[in-house]
């Protein structure tokens, strides 16, 4: 159950709320958010401050649509665009694996722009199974995309893995991506919360939707409106595909949930040659936005190398896109 | 590894072949098939007769698109259409559950036939988790069935529950359903192999795609090629959903597999409110047909009441179809 | 909920649980029993009839401690034993995944009574996953069957694949085993609840414990009480171990169930080398019994060759179960 | 594959090892161990210096019984004891979720001391599923654990749930506990790597066996070789139990990898009837510990009230333990 209760509560009711009712609080310009999970008698006490109150009958809060009925919109800085909101909007995030050289972003950002995508994806500090295997070029590359960024006018779309990286990232990039590994980590979530900046949230593998959720509203809860769910795979006995991309969880997440969703094929299905039909399936579904992995020489990539697109590949798959999107009443942005 | 070898071959040697060497032997008009999994001397031995050799990279073997490239083509009576083959098409399968009373699949038919699709869906054995609520009506719908069949020029797939049932359906359909329950059912596979119609496999919902591929060998080594894919969502972890729809798998088929593939969204999902997005993103990525549930009243149906489209919204749904597959170069049928 | 009523009931009041209120109906010598699962005007209507009534908070009803409240007592023709009533007793069934030759199971059965085992396993029809492996050797091996069970007073189990060998089987074991694969078949179920021969019901390996307790009400609700269930693995994204051993929903079915459980370690591992810890871990919990799979010469086995045990190592296992049996208070037979 | 060398090495081939062949470099006293995951001509290179090689089949490499056959021997400060070395040691390892109050972790470190028991586990920073829910009381139970530790001569294991915190709970306790959802966390697992104390590593609910060691050798690698593997239950289809508890991973473990094992059947079960069973199974396997939670009054938790063991039943299943430890030959400790 979500309250808005007036400013003018008391301080001592506010603090029983709080110590007492385990409630959480979340101050507003105007009213006072209340979140009450627990059977008490808070409305009784509250009634004289309560401005409207909203039952929710599934685990989201903040997140639920019985709080907020419209897709929370989520604007960026080049390209003119956002997502949510209207539901208008497409967003095509594209890029490799991870930052490797200068050159091949360099090779990357140049590719994007001929084609009209406005947002670029690449990984720094890279969450990878193995302590023995390639971990990303690290500090490295900050420069790299800030000046990527700058001379392209790209929207920068970059992982933190831990909150040891957390402030490097969220100071150049333009959406925080907190990647699928890192869901749980709810220090990494909570410092999320307190920026302004756009947040890409990965759902883990093995996270059921309520989890997924609650992921989320550790993000909402903090104060940061700007989340925008990512589906990328769950793990399941099938294991000739790298993860089973979990779109009736979608379907879910569009009923249910106000935050823009996005859909990352190529983690999914783990091979190049199955990422385009699941990208195409992905856009008819109504989705907003897609998260692909194109790299300009993959069998060169230092990680993900099956499962990038080459520059071809992605320029065929694109046209493809835009085509569903007329039908579908969607602007790819 | 296949093997196609002449018939000129001596019985001995054929007799070595099968009761030695554990090969699967079939026999063609023109050529013998042998299909042999293990490390032994056979081709050396069968030089004289080898016309063609196929390696075999994958669990596939009859439906590897090693050993036939293109995807089988399978046509229907009704309708003038087929699947596979030039893969031009997409099947649209639609009806309720299960039969319930003549009236209700005289509605469905109708509505059918008013909106152009030419294959209806019924179920009469119900394989149901609990022997506490409604079976199916068995015996009593057959010849209801069989009438509207003749009526209305309607293809006509219902499900055999096992080798009991499995004459009776068998007789009068014009395709045959393997239900996922069923999908290891060796007896009926092989029974299926024994008849010229085409055969919808399910997958179960816990079968690898190598126990799914494997369960198709079943029918097509017993002799009958005509045999459908049917993926209808995997159980996992997820329980806000029923099942989770496997479109990576639907990828992977794709590109190894020579059968077609049609996708049922409404087992998958479970809810309605997610059925049409999921028929969508099937019918985007390119599959050879989709199996959806729809009742005149799902308020009122005996089984799967939840999951079942009313006829406005699959009729709307049905617009947004014709609407994709113009855009993805597919006729739908 | 489970009603007792009496035979005074009219035919009338009968026919109309049965049609309109869709119950089951079990006729006892001094009672009948109704199962009803819908909200209806049931138990105003029989209120003159009712002996007595049980409300059941889960899935089980004829299976449910709530029904019945001790594990039913399952006796076997040889060894003067039985498990389940009293709970004091767990059985050793153990012999090679499939017959292959009169010796390799008369070697089998010299084994188990040298050790004072008096339980054979051993399969007929395999429901092998491809079918271009080695099926079972069919028919041919039931006389080997019947012959050793006379000459050495084992009591044997064996697998029925489906309906069309389920009379043979039925006719010679002395317990009749529903293998995982054929857990959901409906007709199979059934038949074996016309029987009057233990059942040993595998739990397929995808099957919730909703799934496995509704395929044993199959069974119990056509007449037969002899029920035993038999954990031995389920599927998971874990792919170093064949199947995952569930012992988690052993400790649910234990406590909530009234049938004995027993678990087979060998196809959960899928490698003799866990074998042995897993059997001991089972035995320790308190379970009624354990299938093992032991093999003269486990390399030159036909099927499953991998996870049978030789004749040392299981009979330095059985040496352990002796143990842990003294400590935990169980006799094994 | 890790190869021992002399440090007579020279700088520019170590050098040349680091940056051009990506392995990894750990300098001991009187070597260097090189690990290397590729194929390239590290050995030539290196045979001058080459002190022995290990060919390595799994995912292990420092944890593998290929490279160090036995297992690690972990020594704790309190209760005189140790396990892994000559495995004849089982720990106890006891306590509430969460630590709640200065009383309740009182009750508890005098229940434990009067059974004999020398561990106590007891969580600050809970990483829960909800941000509106208790998150654990944190900072503020530091000087609560010290206390009770000084007081009682208890090992004290507590959980860090990131970086954050992982200093403050590092100083205290003398069992760092990774949480299952802090596995993936290399920064966490690096940190960890870099002292000289215990670390149990709890196995994420989706993590794979290989993931789980590949954690592992996060820490190995960074220098800590007192990694204790925990097994805690996988998340699979089930849901009447609130995970599956994976012994048949436990079989594999022992197998193939070098460190100590112990199992948590609380988290596993979810529910406290099923404790016991489950913990007496996992005893007979023969594993090195066992994690229990037991609270003076689980009805009152905060957390995970539903599956803490109250004093009464601790006591009781603590009984049977010894007695199966006298069987399987371990000593409780």
């Amino acid at each position: 159950m979500i309250l808005h209760i007036s400013k003018e509560i008391n301080k001592g009711l506010l603090h029983k709320l709080q110590n007492d009712y385990l409630t959480t609080i979340i101050e507003k310009d105007n009213f006072i958010i209340i979140i009450n999970l627990t059977d008490n008698n808070i409305e009784k006490e509250l009634q004289n401050y309560i401005i409207s109150k909203y039952n929710i009958s599934t685990e989201a809060q903040l997140s639920s649509r019985e709080y907020k009925a419209a897709t929370t919109q989520i604007n960026f800085p080049y390209g003119y665009g956002y997502i949510g909101g209207d539901e208008k909007n497409t967003m095509i995030i594209a890029g490799p694996c991870a930052v490797e050289s200068e050159k091949q972003i360099l090779e990357s950002a140049q590719f994007l722009k001929s084609l009209g995508i406005n947002t670029l994806r690449a990984g720094l500090y890279k969450p990878r199974t193995s302590p023995y295997t390639f971990q990303g070029i690290g500090d490295a590359g900050l420069s790299i995309l800030e000046n990527i960024k700058n001379e392209f006018a790209l929207n920068i779309v970059s992982e933190v893995r831990d909150i040891t990286n957390f402030e490097k990232i969220a100071n150049i990039v333009d959406i925080v991506q907190i990647g699928a590994k890192a869901m749980y980590d709810q220090s990494l979530l909570k410092a999320c919360g307190e920026i302004n900046k756009p947040i890409l949230l990965k759902r883990h593998f093995a996270a059921t939707i309520e989890e997924f959720i609650k992921a989320a509203e550790f993000i909402l809860s903090a104060g940061n409106e700007k989340v925008i769910l990512c589906e990328r795979g769950i793990r399941t006995f099938e294991t000739k595909t790298r993860f089973t991309l979990d779109l009736t969880s979608v379907a879910y997440l569009k009923k249910f949930v106000n935050l823009p969703i996005i859909v990352d094929p190529s983690h999914a299905m783990g091979y190049s040659y199955g990422v385009p039909s699941l990208a195409k399936a992905s856009l008819a579904m109504g989705i907003d936005g897609l998260l692909i992995e194109v790299h300009p020489n993959p069998n060169e990539a230092l990680s993900d190398s099956k499962q990038q697109l080459n520059h071809n590949e992605f320029t065929e798959l694109y046209q493809s896109l835009k085509e569903i999107a007329k039908v579908t009443n969607k602007k790819i942005i």
